[in-house]
């Protein structure tokens, strides 16, 4: 039995700390919101995030930080990319005990292109108690995960024991954890799989089909792979469930909020009302800009990225992007997909 | 302006024509069953096959095979694959012109393990009017092109000359066309994709969801491919339209009959009444046992295919096995994907 905090109660981190509860350890969580807390203490329910979950009764909440992880030596961090400087920051200093940190975001930070291990990193500059960084990613939404669904994820660090370590905690009968070496590929699929994904709704919000979406996400998987190899990760990993595997889950559910974010900006909406909309982080746009960002910096060819870019920040129309990425004029297809 | 042959009526073969008579071609359907053709010709409607559709004026219908190829040099072959061998030697025998076939069939013949070209071939063997033969493959379903949303495919052959050929003749705004140079990958790609759809029916039926299905695809893409490569095939084919493109919307689709027969063996039916029940081919079936006598054969490892094969054919539970399927012990992604 391990104690261990979960930082963020939205659906990701509820599930997680579900699944570790399961497997008899003491999960402690935390979230800002003191009624949330307290809704997660007393009826043992989450619903804005879980709805019509029970949460074990291992499960504790806190509002205080300091309090949540002051007897851990392991964090899950699952907040938006956004807040992941700040929360490494405040972990950091509540904190007096070697730290392994195992992250569940996936994003690529604007500006800096930075991917959320190296961001964690960098804010723990100078910090001795943060042992290790592990990213947990792969095809999961959290509803399912909740419902104890068979689930396969991927685990990958630069420290392969703490890897293995995050591994132990997880792996359960329907919860299947796989290590990987390639940490770069393993969150540059995560992250890139949610460009793809507003892609995919947009046409769906234009009234596309599935060949067009099918079409898509080989073209986006093409090109996610493509920058991957150009940053130095394993061209095989995003075939993995960490790449592929993430991307289908996430380009072909219903319960993905990049998709249905795509999808009303398909159907006319501008992205202010769509996030607007959403009352959630659409990681997928942030990262579209990261993305266009190191397209350009490393002159990596990818016209998916590049259309919804343009979509979301230069007023182009949805179906001009569309009707132009479809008929791009290669006429072999072993060319578009080494370009 | 080119007259064109299509033998054989289905959604798929109707569809294909209706694009051909958009690009200005004469097409001249095939079907056995007399009052298919007159609705085809009297009421330009194919309401079996493609309900609520209008058929272009530039498409006739023919009972007889001679009379509808008697003056072409392409003919379209979209049967069963089970009936591949014996149109292709009936078009033989009632044409006095050099041919073209284009076939769009997708599966392997149980007990020679032969692919769809490869059965076109050894039947036309021997006859002097076989020109060429060339596959067409990729995400498509016919309901999608037949309403000419943005759809791309695959051409292929030994001979790329008539690969650019049947691209010329297909390609349009809505139907984008790519050759490519691996006939082996791209005929592998279609056929197996089936097995998978069958598979992520099955889990469907057994109540599990989108997490557990795009860790059978991703595994799935994997043992497709590891049998391609041992056949000759790029791997790289694999991770294309006729690949990946196809396995996605064939396996995420509410038009793929493969998914749908997997769904009624995972409810609970028995294969016998699955496939009364379609009323239609379903060609992942009978792929299953011709991809599981390759497995034996070359020695591949396809656990996917394997396991649906013992479920069709030896009585196995759908639960049990997929309860194995997700449960295997190897913990690590690279060692899985690449065995």
């Amino acid at each position: 039995m391990t104690t261990i905090a979960v930082v963020g109660s939205g659906s990701w981190g509820t599930a997680l700390g579900m699944v570790l509860a399961d497997n008899g350890h003491d999960v402690r969580m935390w979230a800002r919101r003191a009624d949330q807390i307290e809704e997660m203490n007393t009826k043992k329910t989450n619903e804005k995030y879980l709805p019509e979950v029970t949460l074990p009764e291992t499960m504790s909440g806190f509002t205080s930080l300091e309090e949540a992880v002051q007897p851990v030596e392991v964090v899950v961090l699952a907040v938006p990319v956004k807040a992941i400087r700040e929360e490494t920051k405040k972990l950091l200093e509540v904190s007096n005990r070697p730290l392994t940190i195992i992250h569940v975001s996936k994003g690529i930070e604007p500006g800096t292109q930075k991917r959320v291990s190296e961001m964690i990193e960098e804010e723990a500059n100078g910090h001795a108690n943060l042992h290790s960084v592990v990213v947990l990613s792969g095809p999961s939404h959290a509803e399912e995960v909740s419902r104890r669904q068979p689930t396969t994820v991927t685990v990958s660090s630069t420290n392969l024991e703490s890897a293995q370590y995050a591994q132990d905690l997880f792996m359960n009968q329907n919860f299947r954890v796989y290590t990987h070496s390639d940490l770069v590929g393993v969150e540059l699929g995560g992250a890139l799989k949610n460009i793809i994904a507003l892609v995919c709704g947009v046409t769906n919000g234009l009234g596309y089909g599935d060949n067009t979406k099918a079409a898509i996400m080989t073209r986006g998987l093409a090109e996610i792979t493509r920058m991957g190899v150009k940053l130095g990760a394993d061209p095989l990993t995003f075939s993995g469930l960490s790449g592929l595997g993430d991307l289908i889950v996430t380009c072909t559910s219903v319960h993905s909020r990049n998709f249905r974010a795509g999808r009303l900006i398909g159907q006319g909406l501008s992205l202010d009302d769509v996030l607007e909309q959403m009352g959630m982080a659409v990681e997928g746009v942030r990262t579209t800009q990261a993305a266009f960002e190191m397209a350009n910096r490393f002159e990596v060819e990818m016209p998916i990225t590049s259309a919804i870019y343009h979509v979301l920040f230069n007023g182009i129309k949805p179906e001009d992007a569309a009707g132009e990425l479809m008929g791009r004029v290669k006429k072999h297809e072993e060319e578009k997909l080494t370009d």
